[in-house]
């Protein structure tokens, strides 16, 4: 199982503050990796998120949207993801993933999209542990999410069997606890 | 009934010229008003089209998009458009509405139009038939439709009944007879 | 094109008396062939009965179901149908086609259907005009139903041209003038 | 949270034996009460039914149908259930639900049932852990279930913590382990 590679956003919509996979650790985060311009996007990944968003409680499970532009660039721009994100009436934070050396955007080529819509589901130690290209049937993916929130995070059960936690250091660094985090 | 005011367009898609009501007269004309980031437009309107092109011969019901944009003008710029039909993979002709004085363009303003997505039916002789706001059924649209086609050109008739034909010369001017023109 | 074999019909539901063809002349009459245990039919076939029945005007257009059983024959008797019937909330006129000498109910038999649903329409004349069997778009069944209102019934273009109209007397009798007829 | 009471079937189609609920223990048990002409069983429920069938493992998940017949009895009878059966492709064991005293089955009327459909989810355990009428999300279902799949069975928990398991006979008996137990 691998680490999940930290969002590198330039600009974030519906959220105050810039978002990082460190700070939501304790919580399972759901990302939608989209394209405002990907019809299977728009007519199945992101109501799908919508529908995650509105079922698990928002303390336990994070939904977040990323703009993962890696064609049509000039024609998916914040200005018009904004008015996307308007009249699609979405309200969970979406960020738009970097612009990298080539088409395909940072966040996008650090996790290996395949393309869009892919649904990145992460449990509470930062791990990723379901990265679906495609469509997902909700049956799977309520299923998928509610087996980590079930399992309860690693790192508690790391914590009922040993001394210390060294392993609360990953592969992408030590996480400052936060009250989000499930502990 | 009204006769169709003609279309004010700035740029068109998929058509290799500018297209005019004039020269269509002697087909069915149906147009979907849009906005590429119209929620409503998408899941419902724009596919009618396609399927209103699929089903009617090609040279006796025409499929227009119009591109009727009255708010976020800057999130749906040509470039936009252009990606957007691409993906959706519309291969009707569409134009783009022209910029008016205020937020309305030109032939939404000259239709009355309240918003998108609209269907417009226009007969063979260039009266505008239905103008219909909002979700509009598959079977009503097809008798609609169907329904002129039945009736046969206005003109038709009246040739049928009169000499000359001085109301071919109407409102919007005197149409050049079109080989497309069912006589 | 085949006159429309006059209905077979051992039983009706919503309806005080027994209904024909004969007496429907001067309406188009639209048939919707079905079993009730057929998949197709209670995803498809009725429901577009249903919204036929309610976009077309009454004393135009009338909507029959005919219920076809030719398999499963005691999984399907009028008692259940009569459930089902109640159940789906149909309230357009339900006639059970008569057992026939074999497994095929005699006015399936007549009209040489390929299975349910089928989708039978019959213009004011009697003349059977559509045999679909499966699944039929909105689209095209309302074109299709448009498109023998608009022509009129073919007795009102023969009496405009001729004098007399023994065509009116077809393969199926004579039929006798009503005042549903459209003149 | 209540003992899921034993199913009282009169007869099972898709099964070559009677089902309990007791043989069961050790499996997630979801079942379907429907009954086969209640259209939102047909149009959701029972296609619900069919993709948790498809979706979980058989060796850890059991998806039964009940036919808990409150209305129209006549109508649906054993024989008809079985073309519907047939007819809608049904292949996981489906019991009818005994008759009772009054128009409410045995089983129904011992789950207290609102009505069909209902999905009941019942744990390794025979713990009855939701009990929903009308129509659930899938994203739900499939939360619902697979939390049931990840916490494991309460008896693992009891076991790695107690001497002995006397809560392991419960008010409905005392299950014989059987070879479908997860241990």
């Amino acid at each position: 199982m691998q680490a999940a590679p930290e969002l590198t956003v330039s600009q974030w919509f519906n959220s105050n503050q810039p978002l990082t996979l460190r700070e939501l650790r304790g919580k399972v985060v759901v990302i939608e990796a989209f394209q405002m311009l990907c019809p299977g996007c728009v007519s199945h990944g992101l109501p799908q998120a919508v529908r995650i968003a509105a079922l698990f409680p928002a303390d336990r499970v994070t939904v977040l949207g990323l703009h993962t532009v890696f064609e049509h660039h000039a024609a998916m721009t914040p200005v018009s993801l904004e008015a996307f994100i308007h009249e699609y009436q979405l309200s969970f934070p979406i960020g738009v993933d970097e612009a990298g050396p080539g088409s395909v955007p940072k966040t996008m080529a650090a996790y290996g999209l395949q393309g869009t819509p892919s649904l990145l589901i992460i449990d509470q130690d930062g791990l990723l542990r379901a990265n679906h290209f495609g469509q997902v049937p909700d049956l799977q993916a309520g299923a998928e999410i509610a087996s980590l929130l079930s399992h309860g995070t690693h790192q508690e059960q790391r914590e009922l069997s040993k001394e210390g936690d060294p392993e609360n250091c990953g592969e992408d660094g030590c996480p400052v606890p936060t009250p989000a985090q499930e502990t």
